[in-house]
């Protein structure tokens, strides 16, 4: 198998809700190609969720295909896997999807990391920063605080790219 | 209009609370002039709060001539442009006045960043992070990170600099 | 006195739950030096509390010695001074336990910060942001996470170095 530039590339995108990481991911997915596909992860549970996909969509244009993945990410990612990049948005909605369907997301996270080796065109993840608040009252909350971070360590090992996102502007963190 | 160096130039300063994101900004504004002016934009609701404005004023003395503004940012970046560099401490804070005035933030933040270009004295933005922690519970809660994070980001783009603050020490986000 | 490269280095990594710190922190200890001394400041309240000592201590080895200081960080560097780095794992459960004690944190950590420069072997110190989720509306809460932010600003500057890290991966703060 040949191994061209650009190829494979894999990037994760975190930082704190509403600091950009999306605009940010979608702009480094379509430097990467056209048209791009967007896996999101996103259900419309409430209407609180489906306004903040409309508001997605409608940023994103004839540039983008969209795949629904709330669980097996790893099956969206080997059926789009082509030359267009891939945009997956986001890993913290994929770890709740996973944990509300009962399912081992820690088996998941390892399998998802895993598949990157063997994928051949660009993606990119987006996920959130959720454990520099206060230590949460509730014990559910800090569940999910501690394995979000797991997901967000264990994916950026396998990533080539991580970028902290600040006030819509990347830092990079690795590589250092 | 001439274009004198270090004129008009515009910086964001963000970072968690008790970051030291006000002393950075008190010494990065005396280091372009002296006196400097500072825009308070706290309001002394309760106790706690007056007890933060004093502890403030405190670490401020004769180089600092004070301005309060709520909310009319734009009034008071006019009514002080001249020479003096501003620092406005903080755009949380103010968001937070217009909520509770219910004034059109988006608006009176498009209006702020556009005013930016026609400040000839520099202006020296604090703001926080609250967005990176446990989603809340509460829609409000959720509503005002949201609306918080959509500040930081409209202002990081007019700024000419943007630093994020870790236990006391800036990061330089912008320019990368 | 002479002073030895590398000897009396003090390092503060910080970051949100689960963001990689400890991790790092052990390897810049080992690094330093082998064995290393492990200065655990956690006091297993409950069994939350003690399955997260467990596996922090399930991933140390033979190569570590540990030493419990929940409270009396100085006596515990005085007497682990020589030549093996000294790791502090963490800041924020110290000021937890002088809280709960009702000690003077403020003197302490004062006095923390001005031990560092009579210590001849490396200490690393991992402590948390706290600060950068949404204002909390417990006061207490509140007081908390801005203690936990003048602690991190006080060691901050009194170390030589200061790491961020985010999912997994440092980004450097100090020296700039």
């Amino acid at each position: 198998m040949l191994c061209h530039d650009r190829m494979g590339k894999s990037i994760l995108i975190t930082g704190g809700a509403r600091s950009g990481k999306s605009t940010l991911a979608e702009r480094m997915a379509l430097a990467l190609g056209r048209p791009a596909i967007y896996i999101a992860t996103a259900q419309a549970h409430d209407t609180e969720m489906s306004d903040r996909i409309a508001l997605h969509q409608s940023r994103r244009d004839a540039d983008w295909r969209t795949v629904e993945a709330p669980r097996d990410l790893i099956g969206a990612l080997r059926e789009t896997d082509g030359t267009e990049p891939r945009l997956v948005d986001c890993l913290t909605l994929w770890l709740t999807n996973l944990m509300l369907a009962d399912e081992d997301w820690q088996a998941a996270t390892h399998a998802l990391a895993a598949e990157l080796a063997h994928q051949s065109a660009p993606v990119i993840f987006v996920t959130n920063e959720v454990g520099a608040g206060i230590v949460p009252e509730n014990a559910l909350a800090r569940a999910f605080r501690d394995a979000a971070g797991l997901v967000n360590q264990r994916i950026a090992d396998a990533c080539d790219e991580l970028w902290f996102c600040v006030a819509g502007h990347p830092l990079k963190v690795k590589p250092a």
